[in-house]
């Protein structure tokens, strides 16, 4: 063969805005998808694994903020040209499987679907090109019932994974009241409109004299420029003040703030009707406004939305990047989208779910002390005479085989391996122990094999007598036993469970 | 705004060569690969979920039978004019990951990995772009103990997941050995080496007498065409002839042949050598040759493994298209090879894995009736009355709170829904339970209302009768029942425990 020029060696990192996920990472993330899963396969939901990959064609351009249809998307031509691309969310291919398979598919659908996603945006700090995304949806169910189940499906599984009735919050607002609001506004040409919502999207930030001055002539901002106002009448402000004032102290009042909010206007009318059956269909099922509430500050980029909206929050207070106090904030949200699938087949099919943050719920239980973010690693048998390593495999098979506690074998098997590295330096492979945080080290040299014993060196007592003991009572508090082979399961099982 | 012309609707469909997964088939992988996952980590091995995205450059050329870097794979390019693709197998993302976190890794490095990979090929009957691999590897560990270990591992996994003990097989044999049976025929020609090493691969198809033809003059085979021969001395064939039916009844036979075959070659010895320990660590841990047996015959893409070469196979018999029977076959295999992460660190790692067929594993489980291949739907809560919709909604909140065995929570809770359809026709309801596969479909009309009753029908007993029972048996065993609404749960969870 002719000699190939040596290239370069390639580098080692993953390409830009893209990372991967180590060892408990993985199982935490797993487990609360599995407990996720489990509450959405309890209300009738099925699983849904769409390809990855899709048509450009198929997928639309249905992402915020991007026009062309492959921008925000990783995308590149088949060979027959046919452009491909990745999937940026689970709602897209959800339509797509809908129209495709929509005879063989139950009507209504209710479908769930976890996975990542991929984002061809500027990575920064915390921003990945590829994440997960955990949705619930059901498709060709017109009734709000539909989105009420979808509330109530919310609150149990935030509870099913561990975050506590009281720490969060399910706020549920409706599109159409805005419409509602919009007209009886007088607002109906379309530019004039995504004004008004521009402007209620400033109401957290400059209250309700700003919004009126905004939906006027103006308004002198913090920083000294001015911004032009949409140009509305002082009345025609009205309606909007009101609904966003409208959350009273129990849903009913709420709900007669956003009737008086919308006026005569049908669209309206409908939407509060609308809220208010969630309110009663929630109540019936236990859901009352400490879980569940009819509340207007609800927004959710509203273009997409055709009906109900919510949005789950969570409560409990966090410290932020300054050490200041503040809510952990939204971890989910959703609504009723009715046009997706029509863009398929022509008709229109409703259409309503939810989609999880995994990463920010996962970082909200890690937040609540419910995982870890640790792990405690396997028993290591070091090696110490390299000859004997059939010796020390048998020794690992036996742990292995052996129940963590015989009398609830639901707890598992004993996590037990061997020193697979050079053994020459015994430092080593206590250093290995260490970086894999194993809770138990076993010995056994050709002494104690003549003997018939093996030393047991219990690491997590070891560490802390290391940390702080004294040396006196370092003596006098062994974390190293000496038993008989025949009772190495029973030993490591005790010094397991007192770790516990 | 100015209008825009409408673009023709979008096809509904995959990509060529993509596939969706739909309920009982994303539920049963997930919980194959749990149990899998089980296993490899209660041995130490830690999850690692890289990157779905590498660049081309780390991904390297790997990919069998391709040359050119990014044949193969799906790549693009990244903004900054980076090359990206997706990653074709779990084994180079590995080496990456290795070679990029080695300093936080504990060496040596043992982790598992489930995912999806992605081939650029052309799609076929069956074959698809985009499917699952499951991998459990050590990296930096030289000891063939590395290879034992992973050996086991995959006997307990086979049998964790539902393959009886008698019906796998692991075989395990050596490159190390064949590389010595080509220096004791004297090739040391590299093009005359992989002449020899295509002629071996043959060995099924054309027996013993064939492969002498092969490795001398030639021979003309079924079709009448005539095969050009390797142009061996007929001396030269001895070693190989030996190999290849070096498979003895014990062990201990196979290993003396194989000595026998390889005669002064070093490297062959060496490999013997292997092959023997392998055998004594597997027998100390109870793993005898009914379950992982040496057999020189797995040949495994020779040309990427550098030791120990293994493949598990299922032994029990299937029918194939035309109705003959024949072994399941291959489910998994692997072996050890020490080069990947020298591409990036220029120091050889050695490392030894293997890979489970995901789908393949899947479908033998199906064949030996392990998994039924579909799933009991919901209790369908039927919508009589429009108006009362919260009255069905507290019902399937009621059930799906209710242990489906109070005896025994880890059954877990009822599932169920209320039909969110259009609940106009009744029959409709009763398709949709249908289609869902629904064990039981509760009925509460104005009338029940009023009496407090609801009638509870046993779909599963319903279909029953109705395929098998005359006239008269059907008036006779009513598969429907009425009971008080306080008895809702009660009946219910009577009659899911019947059907089991």
């Amino acid at each position: 063969m002719a000699k190939v020029k040596k290239a370069p060696r390639p580098k080692a990192q993953t390409p830009k805005g893209f990372r991967d996920y180590f060892g408990h990472e993985v199982r935490e993330r797993t487990e609360m998808l599995s407990k996720i899963a489990g509450v959405y396969h309890r209300y009738g939901f099925e699983a849904l694994e769409s390809s990855a990959v899709e048509t450009v064609e198929a997928l639309g351009k249905f992402l915020p903020d991007v026009d062309r249809p492959n921008e925000g998307v990783f995308a590149w031509q088949d060979e027959d040209d046919t452009w491909m691309a990745l999937r940026y969310d689970l709602t897209a291919p959800l339509a797509r499987v809908y129209a495709e398979h929509r005879n063989d598919l139950p009507l209504p659908y209710r479908r769930f679907a976890m996975g990542p996603v991929w984002r061809n945006e500027k990575p920064g700090p915390g921003r990945y090109r590829q994440f997960y995304q955990c949705d619930a949806d059901t498709v060709g169910a017109p009734s709000v019932a539909a989105d009420a189940e979808i509330c109530a499906m919310l609150a149990d599984t935030l509870e099913e994974v561990g975050i506590p009735r009281g720490d969060y919050l399910i706020r549920v607002n409706n599109r159409k009241v805005l419409n509602g609001v919009l007209q009886a506004m007088g607002v109906t040409e379309e530019g004039q409109a995504a004004n008004v919502l521009r402007t209620i999207d400033k109401f957290d930030k400059v209250g309700e004299s700003g919004v009126r001055e905004l939906l006027g002539k103006g308004r002198l901002d913090a920083s000294g420029a001015y911004i032009d106002g949409v140009g509305l009448a002082p009345e025609q402000a009205e309606p909007v003040l009101a609904f966003l004032t409208s959350k009273g102290a129990t849903n009913d009042e709420t709900l007669a703030n956003l009737r008086n909010a919308v006026g005569e206007a049908p669209v309206g009318a409908e939407g509060v009707d609308e809220l208010a059956e969630i309110a009663d269909l929630l109540a019936a099922q236990g859901y009352g406004p400490d879980r569940i509430v009819i509340d207007p500050s609800v927004v959710r980029g509203l273009g997409y939305y055709t009906g109900p909206v919510f949005e789950a929050e969570l409560t409990f207070e966090i410290l932020d990047e300054k050490g200041r106090k503040r809510q952990f904030g939204s971890v989910a949200g959703g609504g009723r989208y009715d046009d997706l699938v029509k863009r398929f087949t022509g008709q229109v099919v409703p259409a309503t779910g939810v989609s999880i943050g995994v990463d920010r719920l996962l970082a909200a239980l890690r937040e609540k002390g419910r995982i870890v973010g640790s792990e405690t690693g396997p028993v290591v048998v070091t090696v110490m005479d390299r000859d004997r390593m059939a010796d020390y495999q048998a020794m690992v098979a036996e742990l292995r085989q052996a129940d963590i506690d015989p009398k609830d074998p639901s707890k598992g098997k004993i996590r037990a391996e061997v020193y697979l590295g050079n053994p020459k330096n015994f430092g080593n492979q206590l250093k290995y122990a260490d970086k894999r945080n194993s809770p138990v080290a076993i010995i056994e040299g050709g002494d104690e094999k003549a003997r018939g014993v093996v030393q047991i060196k219990d690491l997590i007592l070891g560490a802390k007598i290391a940390e702080n003991a004294s040396l006196e009572e370092w003596k006098e508090r062994p974390s190293q036993y000496e038993v008989a082979r025949g009772d190495l399961v029973a030993k490591v099982r005790e010094i397991l469970e007192g770790q516990t």
